[in-house]
């Protein structure tokens, strides 16, 4: 009984994701001709129609299912200003550091956070406690001459120059910024979003107002970040270009924490919706909080790297309409007509914000990783490792995969009829090239969940074998029931009817 | 009989658009709280379901309906090499010219334009056409200096000086760059894409062999771009951060024109399925064409500011391929094996290129304006104009809107089951404020092509009246029919199989 079950094959490391992301048009690095742009990607003709499915059934979650969300898609550039009222422009810092012997430049925090794994892994974990601590305290207070101090007293040494010459800690900026307008005089430094959540809380009121919204109600939005990494790694996990599903849901205050607990359960079962399975996805309690939140958790789910941040949820006061109210002398309140126990109307009031911040492509990464299966099948000399991509049927890139088992004798004519009857309904491709077992693992490679033979007995009794990739199994079907039985299993509803 | 017909109101002009735009959640102008950011604007909570739904279309037509197109989603960021190879770096200029006592800065092409279109206006367009002749010839050279002349023979001043105290003329390159990396020794100037044509090309190889795809073939991408332009206006139409939808479509050389037409035709019918008549589209052949291309034609819509290129069609040769393998070093060849007139491969070569551009922003623009209708209804005292978006059903922002009659006596109850019984299959909103008249309106103001109203009969015997948006008349309906008379008409397959 034992055996019915498929073994593992050995754990999947990310060079094997990053590997396999590459040779079947999930993610290339960009601009790869020119040897690449660190920490820059792109998606390829699979790893698009993965992202553009996760992008969907995230907005369908958000707007379709809830009534009080509704979208917007503002712009990457925005008024200066706006990053001023948010403290980017004042806080949203790295703290540096440059080796004089080398000339590299490396993050101060991250010197450190080493050093204290070092201690750690020594069997003096107490010891890179203590230093954690320490850092946090004096990054708090922004006293970065205690912070390279702190480095030299380690003896922390550059890990190419093997010397202590070590210049100032200084605060780097990771927004990047550009100029708009062509008159010098007149131009304006403007900068790149780095974080699409400001460009909802500026059309706070467009939105509240034009769409007639009562509190509480959200506001989501799916769009492009970019921040200035210093150190960008773990392939798509941390971009310099990256893309948020961020809502931001206004509410009452003092109700925020009864919001930001349903939000939390609500996030957690999406992302078991999709297919990630429960003992991947964990929850992370802030306990240091960002100056603008009163509560903060992560859902993390187990990359191989190990458990990471994939979305936040954030208690977020009212700290950003106030600032930009303060900023722009814009009033940012909402009335409020319900009645208080008074009997009187809460009247007006700036709503405080949970908000909800996945990247998408890290969602993507999660899944993609989640999905990348190795199975051992077969005995003895037979014994081979299946691979396929096991992505929710609603997700996968392809729905359905029609081959004709020969390219002759009217075969193709027929498979191409199938292909035109089902393609406007969803995504099916033709394939007539190689032996028809290569073509079933060429599916199973990009996550196919239908593959559809076409053979003599189609020519005679229009029936089709329908394959399913998770079992392998094939089983004999009139091409008249294909739409039905395929439309029903791929559909977003059946991850929405989850939710 | 006349009568029937409704009678046309006066002719929209873009303010109407505008204001439309920003009253019901369409569009609002960018970081509105700061005054704005010239030439950016933001989608509103209907406005990015509209735009969502032609995106989705687009995609859908491009790389569902045609076995031979697949999509990529390449970065914004691209290694700056890029724009070398595409020329945007020596020639994606424009001329400037600046006056010396208002200190504003002119594109010098435009005023030499609108100096054409005073001689026309004044019974001499012979002189305009002249002068817009020698002023290509002289931009064509890149001689300036002999602008500047022109400028100043035919005596045009400044609008606001009214000097003709003119500055020399100097090429101002539109793209915007930013600096990535964190050392100054090591940080590179990049930009952010111009168009997003360049990143399916340098994924030109990557696609081809992962997705094992045979000439010809096309890849699709759905993106922003950023170009700094000088004068932005008319709303959406020229902004400086835009989204593209564009598609390279690889060929033999030799074959490029059949395909071109093919693609012409193609597009054409696309913008009258999306519901843009023909009577407003037209081609407009380039007779001047780009240094890549060796044939060009704009489909043009009628906006309210008269015929305007929406999308371009353009066979642009090896040029891109050819200049990205010399830069790099990389061939970009594809080995046909196909067979020619004497039964041998076609062999290797650099693929021909036929590309179809459309600007999201301008069909949304186009679909819009297209759908705003205002129709003189009734007469005598009782006439009054009825103001409605006569949008695609399956490209509406809100697919259905339910209303209890009243707010009590279980009717809201009652609509709401409607509403969790129709909301995983497509986008549904609950309203139960203002008289039932008040929320029709509103609801044909955004668009929404059907009105469920749930009245005392309901809860009897589970009928409700539907009413359409467009003739606005209502007919009684089991509630068991609604998920499929709406689910039909809203599909995106009533606008795909058009195509």
């Amino acid at each position: 009984m034992e055996d019915a079950k498929p073994k593992q094959a050995p754990a999947t490391s990310l060079q094997d994701i990053i590997s396999h992301a590459k040779e079947y048009g999930f993610v290339f690095p960009s601009s790869e001709i020119y040897d690449g742009l660190q920490a820059v990607y792109d998606y390829g003709q699979n790893g698009v129609e993965l992202k553009n499915n996760l992008k969907s059934v995230w907005w369908k979650a958000m707007t379709q299912l809830n009534d009080n969300v509704v979208g917007i898609d503002a712009s990457i550039f925005m008024h200066p200003l706006t990053w001023k009222a948010s403290g980017h422009v004042d806080s949203f810092n790295d703290p540096m550091i440059d080796n004089k012997d080398s000339k590299k430049r490396y993050r101060a925090d991250q010197l450190l956070e080493l050093k204290a794994e070092e201690y750690a892994a020594n069997g003096q974990p107490e010891k890179g406690h203590a230093l954690l601590m320490e850092m946090g305290r004096l990054l708090g207070e922004n006293d970065l001459d205690a912070v390279r101090e702190l480095i030299i007293s380690e003896g922390i040494v550059d890990p190419i120059s093997k010397t202590a010459n070590w210049t100032e800690v200084r605060q780097f900026n990771l927004m990047f910024s550009t100029q708009v307008g062509s008159v010098a005089e007149d131009s304006s430094l403007i900068y790149l979003r780095p974080e699409t959540a400001q460009g909802i809380f500026v059309n706070f009121l467009n939105v509240q107002k034009t769409g007639r919204m009562k509190i509480p109600f959200g506001i989501a939005q799916i769009g492009k970040a970019f921040r200035n990494e210093i150190v960008a790694r773990q392939f798509t996990f941390r971009m310099r270009e990256f893309e948020q599903m961020e809502m931001q849901f206004f509410v009452r205050p003092g109700t925020e924490m009864e919001w930001y607990e349903k939000w939390k359960a609500a996030r957690l079962n999406f992302h078991k919706a999709v297919g990630l399975p429960a003992e991947k996805l964990k929850f992370h309690v802030h306990e240091k909080l960002a100056h603008y939140a009163n509560a903060a958790v992560d859902i993390e789910y187990q990359f191989p790297f190990g458990f990471r941040e994939m979305e936040g949820i954030h208690s977020r006061t009212d700290f950003d309409l106030k600032s930009h109210q303060e900023l722009s002398r814009k009033k940012q309140q909402y009335f409020d007509n319900d009645l208080d126990e008074n009997g009187k109307p809460f009247g007006n009031y700036i709503p405080y914000v949970v908000e909800t911040s996945v990247g998408a492509d890290r969602l993507f990464l999660a899944v993609f990783c989640n999905a990348f299966t190795e199975e051992v099948v077969g005995e003895g000399e037979t014994q081979k490792t299946r691979t396929y991509l096991k992505l929710h049927p609603a997700l996968a890139p392809v729905k359905a995969a029609i081959f004709p088992l020969v390219r002759k004798d009217g075969l193709p004519e027929k498979a191409t009829q199938i292909l035109k009857l089902l393609r406007s309904d969803f995504r099916v491709i033709y394939e007539e090239r190689d032996a028809i077992g290569k073509r079933y693992t060429r599916q199973d490679l990009i996550g196919t969940p239908f593959c559809i033979a076409v053979d003599y007995q189609t020519l005679e009794d229009d029936t089709v074998t329908i394959r399913h990739r998770d079992t392998t199994e094939q089983i004999r079907m009139p091409i008249s029931e294909l739409k039905q039985h395929i439309g029903q299993a791929v559909s977003m509803e059946r991850i929405l009817e989850q939710l």
